[in-house]
């Protein structure tokens, strides 16, 4: 139906996660409306991602040198650690920007109806980590299998090291969140883990 | 926030139709994965659509040549016009595999109110190319510009050439289409343009 070279980069668009082929379609007829730096900035941009990106060799998270930002940071404290399942929790909690640690990314979480079990992720690096470590935060999520990671987790490293802080982010209704739009799951959660007040 | 490779790639993403931060953000990330030689592939087929991507010097329609595959196919009837809005259009009507005559792209629909003119369109060429046929069918929009743009081509191509065939693409519900579903313009126009049953 169309000309070679649009019908190969649909296919490629097609690749992308959620992208059907209507969306597609567009969006290949709109790389054929660019101006041509863009697009060879765009082609040129997709390459260095795949031939400079890597994993920091420290925590795990995205990076385009040996040690991610974060790590090679001076001003954040490296005694507090913030373990997290995949490089875009780290994203997502730079951008609230309260947070002053280091993080170490999991890669996952252990889930032994999927086959993954503790020596899959990067557990004995985080292990190593906390010997030097005063905190270390567990933000795995509020699932039967990010629960059950935090209390391994918990365990292992309260075993190994007398005296660290091990403590559990906080779940719960969002702020500013009305109950009537919170999930059911949140909802539970939220009640079950209720407070008396401070 | 992100290494400087994927904040790049990230933006790029960004510029294709309708794709927000997040969207921009999870497609970046999922390039990250792809191996070697999809990303090369993708990264080819952009350029490559910028490089080899061009209108048919007949019809207008998207071609890697400098005729589309339409305008030289020999099997179709070149007698018979279909008049589109945009090559995209020609992709619809192709995958609905009825029609068997050629193309004509107006790149847009006379609209005032936009500046949009008869002699910003390819207008001159439709007549051109309107000498040697025997119908031409005006698939513009059921818009009021798209209205508008039909009756201005009927009325100047009836003038010029007497004998010509001049049709309009039918308009109504749609095929297996419930009331309750169609929109209240398609209803309206449907209501108004009734028929006696044959």
């Amino acid at each position: 139906m169309y000309p070679s070279s649009i019908q190969k980069l649909i296919e490629s668009f097609r690749t992308l996660p959620g992208v059907g082929e209507k969306t597609a379609e567009r969006y290949a007829l709109s790389v054929s409306d660019m101006n041509s730096e863009q697009v060879a900035q765009f082609a040129q941009s997709l390459i260095d991602v795949k031939q400079k990106l890597r994993r920091c060799r420290i925590c795990g998270n995205l990076s385009d040198q040996e040690e991610c930002e974060i790590c090679r940071n001076p001003d954040r404290s490296h005694k507090q650690i913030f373990v997290v399942q995949s490089p875009k929790d780290i994203i997502a909690m730079e951008k609230a920007g309260e947070y002053r640690g280091v993080y170490h990314v999991l890669n996952g979480v252990i889930s032994p109806s999927k086959g993954v079990m503790p020596e899959d992720l990067s557990i004995d690096q985080l292990v190593e980590r906390a010997k030097d470590a005063e905190e270390v935060i567990l933000a795995t999520s509020n699932t039967m299998d990010g629960e059950t990671t935090a209390m391994y987790l918990d365990r292992l490293l309260k075993e190994q090291f007398d005296g660290l802080l091990v403590t559990r982010i906080a779940h719960g209704l969002p702020a500013g969140g009305l109950l009537d739009y919170a999930d059911e799951m949140t909802l539970a959660y939220a009640l079950s883990n209720r407070h008396s007040m401070k």
